[in-house]
């Protein structure tokens, strides 16, 4: 994944700064409504002309009522104009009254901004199990002016245990024309594969075919956010969506367009990116930690075993108190479910091989230490089997994973 | 499994001490030969005769290589007289070298103590990846006298980062006959269903029939030490071995016998104890956790979500702190990956009822913390849709839990 989206960084920009109001046509903001205490809690994404949208869904069967209703309105005409997303509350396992609320704000939102309903997509991330506060929902909708618009306000409106905002974007050109995708992302606890409490929305200018664009988000999704594990737990709210609008003028992107790779590229760029960083801010994590599988039967055994490694709670404790301990990776290996020749097996943390052929070779433990204690470590495993790959990113398991999550709600 | 315990408690006896030790025939000790630093780290059982055997192991491809020998001794006649069991060193991930050491611990033990070598098991826990100290090791084995045995000796020997020994010992009448059941068991980290680093060892006089003793140890570790989950690991080392010897001179138990039934019963109690034991005693435990899932499809269905929920970080973290989010417990059951029908959905915490149809119930957040503030926590899920039933242990997820695996080796 690395690998391939290096090739093509000489064709991909990254921009300094800029996120999902970068390209031509979007505007973000947010304000606070009053569902938490201070900070901003409600967010909102603008096009100025209705973009073609895809998005993909929490695996978790407790589906919150906002994605229901975002999937209605994509349904209609495949399209979205706006997104509003609260944090604070998630308004899942609310029931009737919660889907509701969700219905209700999105009617709200479309009122205000004079756009059909169908348009317009609503994303809630927090609590479990609490409603909504209407009255201040809807205060904070009459609140919203699109002259009033500040990018990083959207991005700190949806955070929970977050610690930073994360962003990025890129441009790529396109049949001469420059096209931006840009994008934001919240994430933290929570996070594990099939889209856990982990949000993405993505932005671009490009002309897009819906379809396409779905499939494409699909593919990017699979190998960037389902890729990583904050805690193995799947949240009850997930989605990332990308919203296309077409205001860079590009002849319509497609399967068949000879830049279609380029556009998967940049968005894969944008994806891993975002993903990278909600790893890095998991909760309590200290670290951020890169797993590559080399050599397995097939892409598929590469992610189960990259998510194994990356997920291991004994990995991720001993990663944070820096000490190589090759064994618990080799374990994590062994019961990811995928069969594979335990004697071919080789281990590398960054650059310093560990085991080769299923044994322990001698490493310099100081080293290797030392290693451990960087901010970015690299569990490098090759199975000497096929051509297999993955990424899967995650982070340390810390003190302060437990102090988060032992008093969340208090 | 507990119900159906319960009603056949009076015709079990649950002794106020003993373990391995206490059937007849059955001597333990343990000595410490120098792998840990002072504590006990080798222990033995021995029965006079040799013992109808049987043993389960680890599904972690990277099998260490004691449990290669030790199956191999029991197949050639399902009978085992001895095991020997380390700590502090797994003999994991020790390829060759590994083997050849495991294979002549077995011989060393088997001449001192004058038995077929076929008839001694080799079982060790520990760091993986180390090489047995293999000087200690036979000067270990030189010092084993059978005069000498003391039981907690040996459960002391098979610790590694456990805190406590766990022991536990019934008695049934057979055919007229006293038969008692023994056992004792190591646990604490990496300890997850099937098989993980976890040791039980379970003796009995009774007379049994071996193919159907093999059976009864399959179907009930899958009730019992498979349905803990301390971290989600899998080790490389763990089994569960029985030996039969035969001692108390019942007509042969098989599954023909009436009194069969009750034979598994009393083999499930002890099972189930020892379960108990190791996930209270889980790594940084605080409490013992206990997820009693009913009304599912089916028993496998009701075993994947009791494990999913009692394996949650979050769950455990919110245990640890005492906070009745219900919704994480939801959340796991979302996630299980077994299909439920959300709306039908009831939890409770003990006898507090925090969930019905699928949705949030008032209950006292005072009740509920005071109630999860116990040690032990009994969170019940009731899927209303059909007849499925399972059981999990697990336990909280502390700072210590951190502490301990952040600092394993050093």
């Amino acid at each position: 994944m690395t690998s391939m989206i290096d090739q093509e960084k000489a064709s991909i920009q990254v921009l300094s700064e800029g996120g999902v109001a970068q390209p031509k046509g979007f505007k973000a903001g947010g304000l606070h409504c009053g569902i938490k205490y201070k900070r901003p809690d409600l967010g909102w994404i603008y096009s100025e002309v209705p973009a073609a949208a895809a998005a993909v869904y929490t695996t978790n069967q407790f589906q919150a009522a906002p994605l229901i209703v975002s999937q209605e309105s994509i349904a209609v005409e495949q399209k979205l104009q706006l997104v509003l997303c609260n944090s604070g509350i998630a308004n899942a396992c609310t029931g009737e009254e919660g889907l509701e609320n969700a219905y209700a704000s999105r009617k709200m939102v479309a009122q205000h901004l004079e756009i059909p309903e169908h348009y317009a997509a609503v994303v809630s991330t927090g609590v479990i199990g609490d409603q909504l506060p209407m009255e201040k929902i809807s205060q904070g909708i009459e609140q919203i002016a699109l002259t009033d618009h500040e990018e990083s306000q959207f991005e700190k409106a949806i955070l929970t245990t977050d610690t930073v905002t994360k962003h990025v974007a890129v441009q790529i050109e396109i049949d001469g024309k420059t096209v931006t995708i840009g994008g934001a992302a919240k994430g933290s606890g929570m996070v594990h594969p099939n889209m856990a409490t982990m949000l993405g929305f993505i932005t671009t200018d490009a002309n897009v075919v819906q379809e396409d664009l779905l499939q494409a988000l699909k593919e990017v999704t699979n190998k960037t956010f389902n890729m990583i594990t904050i805690d193995g737990d799947t949240s009850t709210n997930d989605m990332v969506l990308v919203m296309a609008n077409g205001m860079a003028e590009n002849k319509p992107l497609s399967k068949s367009h000879s830049d279609w790779p380029l556009f998967v590229k940049g968005l894969a760029y944008v994806s891993q990116t975002l993903s990278k960083m909600i790893a890095r801010d998991g909760e309590g994590a200290t670290k951020l930690v890169e797993v590559k599988v080399t050599g397995a039967k097939n892409d598929q055994a590469a992610q189960a075993i990259s998510k194994a490694i990356v997920g291991s709670s004994l990995v991720k404790t001993a990663i944070y108190g820096a000490d190589p301990n090759w064994g618990r990776i080799v374990c994590a290996v062994g019961y990811s479910g995928q069969p594979i020749d335990t004697e071919k097996i080789k281990v590398a943390l960054g650059s310093i091989t560990i085991v080769e052929n299923g044994l322990p070779v001698p490493f310099s433990e100081e080293e290797a230490t030392d290693y451990l204690k960087q901010e970015e470590i690299e569990i490098v495993v090759d199975l000497n089997e096929g051509d297999g790959k993955a990424i899967a990113w995650g982070c340390d398991l810390s003190y302060d994973y437990v102090k988060i999550n032992a008093s969340y709600r208090t």
